[in-house]
């Protein structure tokens, strides 16, 4: 596929039996998580519960042949499908689209960018989406999918993509809440919760990991059961709860999404938002996991393996799909050793669609908000804010930043701003670059900060130490910065430009060198370098500058100065008593 | 005015009759030079003529007292009258405003922009702006402007504001050329041509040097009157050859221009555009002059100094203004000493608002056209593209992108993707940082590139220096390449990593930094630190990274190896050869 080899080939050689049980568990534990998430994920999407379903089984059998990580689980996500449904709520409100074609159509859309960029090799251009931004998009999106689901817990109709909206819907709908739908979701809640506290105890108790494990996983698949049956003996249905409903049985058909141009070209920026988010998670997720086995995961590979899943998600009537962080860490857990723990999983997919349906007629909605609700509760996490707070103002700042704007505005919004925020942070800080006056430290060659360290300097020269690369948006602010400490030392000969920490000089910083050159020339100074790097020297060279610097270029700052102040002897500190 | 002070007063204190006798001179010059260019740039700009003029009045006498360059004129200028015809075509098709209604709120937007961003201080915010997409802008607007001057020409009717409108433009018009308008316009393009090329020789015939400056920077003013009264005298007007007609004759009234929402808001961007690319332009004007006196200009006073230029220019009907790159220039050379000469140029405008307007009335169009085509040919300038080319292929990118972009999609386009695209090529480059291995130059303490010197390694131990920042978008590049590296070299004890060139770790780069550092540990190689800079040390301190480095932090490389290595000699090229 477009060059991209199959990872599946180096598994499939040495697959034995004990291969094969480790990876039916894995395969087991996940198909019970995924039954209740991928239906709730799909009402959380907007669509009907049967797209969930549907998402789970090719997709999984796709990725498994085709990605690179060994134990990701691929599916239906909380994140991505909240960002379907603002996505395709906003392009059914302008162009009347129908809400299950644009699901669609945007599923298909995701995974043909996510190949196109696989195709071209673009993997990289996700490190420019920093941690702290995507934490922070995590953390709100995740408070935005929980308060989402209170709606539905309290049985009246509210909704929204922002903390404004849902909470002056809730506030206008809460007077009319369904008690009977509340009971049955505050049910489902408890139980859930209690499962989640009370079952891996049993292990303590002497039982078997691998069971516990299973049931610990099953308890969402068991109260999903629990509660639809309880609906229907207490035939809530006729009392006006809201039931998930019908749900056509039998395994997806596959058709081509129809391509409607304005539908397709509405829903492009979304789509590839989609798919980067997306991708972003997934790759995070596989990469954690292969590293605890010492596996590698390819990056490019990974866009392949997620743009065929979303594709023949799109292709078998599904909603966009992603690596799942819970469902893989459970998968790796489990033990599953291969992708063949997925095709397991898909397999056991698939007999739910075909045998399941009927039973999730009485389902209550409010059941799959409690799911969604336990689910996304783990996602909510301010440590990344406490941390970047005590470690630096810019990281905290943009965490901050993208937290705010997504729960402001919603997910789209939140996320693009967070990212321009962080770049934007980030060159402002070059912008403004720490420059430092340095002196040699006794008994060595190394050079210092004057006002950090006790140090030798010479009078009449500067050592000054630039701590960043030269380039248009700190050139000015260096110009200013080198003018202002000559015009404040008298008897100056020399500057010398320390360079250690100059990786790169553009044509604007040059253009700033020469007439900084120039000027101190002038005034009787020669401009000095020292410990230019090899790359930097390479690009000085193809210009005349190194013709016309008034100094010399020096291989370290210790021969500089050693050469430069002669015979004159070091008096410590004098510089910086004259500054 | 908003915290800032009246720099008048500085040069206003000692004024003396030499001073005057040079200011008189100069503003002499800039008069004769300002009176064809407002009326030109105010057709440019695709209002009446007589906007022109009094943007020459008022605004100069603003910046006079409040600007912070001495010799800086300010007035009508051709690129900023180029986008102040794009921006305002478009906001009259789509809102259908008044054409000088919505001029004149740009100029007021933009002042009150740039009075703004002077009383918060930001004008460190265009340093963003690199020099090679200013250059690249400024030569892709002259071409446009040189363009669109020629259906004025030629005397027909066409235009648009990119390459493919305007040639398209130009081809579908050509046929109907108006012979007349032709001759006219060729006649006082010949004249200024020859008159620039012939009259600066007078002085190597003797004549002294001032009135020839004033007759040749006049040349323009004379085209004008001679071309008036000749196509006066011709009665070219029932031929039909389109003159510049009635300007009311009397000085601009001031008048608050009424604040219509919507209009302004449309208005915004293109506002926020002009006023930064006319600060810059001004600024880098008014700094190469400033430099030559060893004067200083004060960036934010310069926001303060034009946005009041520009607020005045709308109080009076005016058009946008901007410091003149040609007219400083001539008003510094002529010996402008202090803004006085400003203050006499607007009186001197004044003057020509009150009494020349029924002169004009008979000056043909294409006259205006000419004045225009030889001012802008000065600005076209493809060195910076050559000289890009040959320095770094990044500068070369931006300006090239720049260029084809603003003749492609015209002018605000074009400079709002130069400015993206030089930025992300900037955070491209710092995303794939250049690692290099690094051993001792025998003889000294000091650490080079294995691969660009003779130098000493150990086995056992790898010097890695990271020339780049450690930020989010480079994390994982790093990461990668360590991982590489490691995997490459057997017997493994020691990874130093080499950070003089390291000016920031960011909390992203901290986590990355966190993992690679325990995943050395598994392998039992020891992660150290070595010349970590005084602000990187600071905020390492404040995480809990230093306490879980499996290795220590040196001062010094030198001091590193020397304790790593231990008593084993040293094998120089070790390392190396074990890659």
């Amino acid at each position: 596929m477009m060059g991209a080899r199959l990872p599946c080939l180096d598994w499939c050689r040495n697959y034995d039996r004990v291969t094969l049980a480790r990876d039916l568990v894995a395969a087991a534990i996940v198909t019970v998580m995924l039954i209740p998430q991928s239906l709730a994920y799909a009402l959380l999407a907007g669509v009907p519960a049967q797209m969930g379903l549907y998402a789970t089984i090719l997709p999984l059998v796709a990725y498994a042949l085709l990605g690179s990580s060994r134990t990701l689980s691929v599916g239906p996500v909380a994140i991505i499908s909240l960002m379907t449904a603002t996505a395709v709520g906003e392009v059914v409100a302008t162009t009347g689209a129908d809400y299950v074609t644009a699901t669609i159509a945007l599923a298909m859309l995701s995974g043909l960018i996510l190949l196109l960029m696989g195709a071209l090799r673009l993997g990289f251009l996700v490190n420019f989406l920093s941690h702290a931004v995507v934490a922070g998009f995590i953390t709100a999106s995740a408070i935005i999918i929980a308060l989402g689901q209170l709606p539905a817990l309290l049985g009246v109709d509210a909704g929204g993509g922002n903390l404004l909206d849902l909470s002056s819907g809730l506030l206008a709908t809460a007077p009319a809440t369904h008690p009977l739908t509340l009971v049955l979701g505050l049910l489902a809640l408890g139980l859930l919760l209690l499962s989640r506290r009370w079952v891996p105890r049993l292990v303590s108790l002497g039982l078997p990991k691998t069971p516990v494990q299973l049931l610990c996983k099953a308890s969402p698949v068991l109260v999903v059961f629990v509660t639809a049956a309880l609906a229907r003996w207490l035939t809530v249905e006729q009392a006006g709860v809201a039931l998930v409903g019908e749900i056509p049985g039998g395994l997806p058909t596959l058709a081509l999404p129809t391509v409607l141009p304005e539908l397709w070209r509405e829903l492009f920026d979304s789509a590839l938002l989609i798919a980067i988010i997306g991708y972003v998670e997934s790759v995070s997720v596989g990469k954690t996991l292969a590293a605890k086995r010492r596996q590698r995961i390819d990056p490019n590979q990974e866009l392949i393996g997620l743009g065929a899943a979303n594709v023949t998600s799109a292709l078998s009537g599904g909603i966009p799909v992603s690596g799942g962080f819970s469902r893989s860490v459970v998968n790796f857990d489990a033990g599953a050793a291969t992708p063949a723990a997925s095709l397991f999983a898909a397999a056991g997919m698939a007999l739910a669609a075909l045998y399941l349906a009927p039973y999730l007629y009485h389902l209550p909605r409010a059941t799959l908000a409690a799911v969604i609700l336990v689910a996304v509760f783990q996602l909510i996490d301010f440590s990344h804010l406490r941390r970047a707070w005590r470690y630096s103002r810019g990281d905290f700042m943009a965490i901050a930043t993208t937290i705010l704007l997504t729960l402001l505005l919603g997910v789209e919004v939140g996320v693009m701003c967070g990212v321009v925020a962080s770049l934007l942070l980030h060159l402002y800080e070059t912008s403004r670059p720490h420059v430092a006056v340095v002196g040699e430290v006794p008994g060595t060659e190394h050079f210092r900060n004057v006002e950090r360290h006790q140090v030798i300097t010479h009078p009449g020269i500067i050592s000054l130490r630039v701590d960043e690369s030269l380039y248009f948006a700190n050139a000015a602010y260096i110009e200013d910065a080198i003018y202002s400490l000559v015009s404040r030392t008298p008897r100056l000969r020399h500057v010398v430009l320390m360079c250690p920490a100059v990786n790169a000089i553009d044509l604007s910083a040059l253009e700033v060198l020469e007439s900084v050159n120039d000027r101190l020339a002038e005034a009787g100074v020669k401009l000095h370098l020292s410990e230019v790097k090899g790359p930097v020297m390479d690009c000085l060279r193809k210009s005349d500058f190194l013709l016309r610097l008034s100094g010399e270029v020096f291989l370290s700052q210790h021969q500089a100065v050693a050469r430069l102040s002669g015979a004159q002897p070091a008096q410590p500190q004098a510089l910086l008593s004259a500054l």
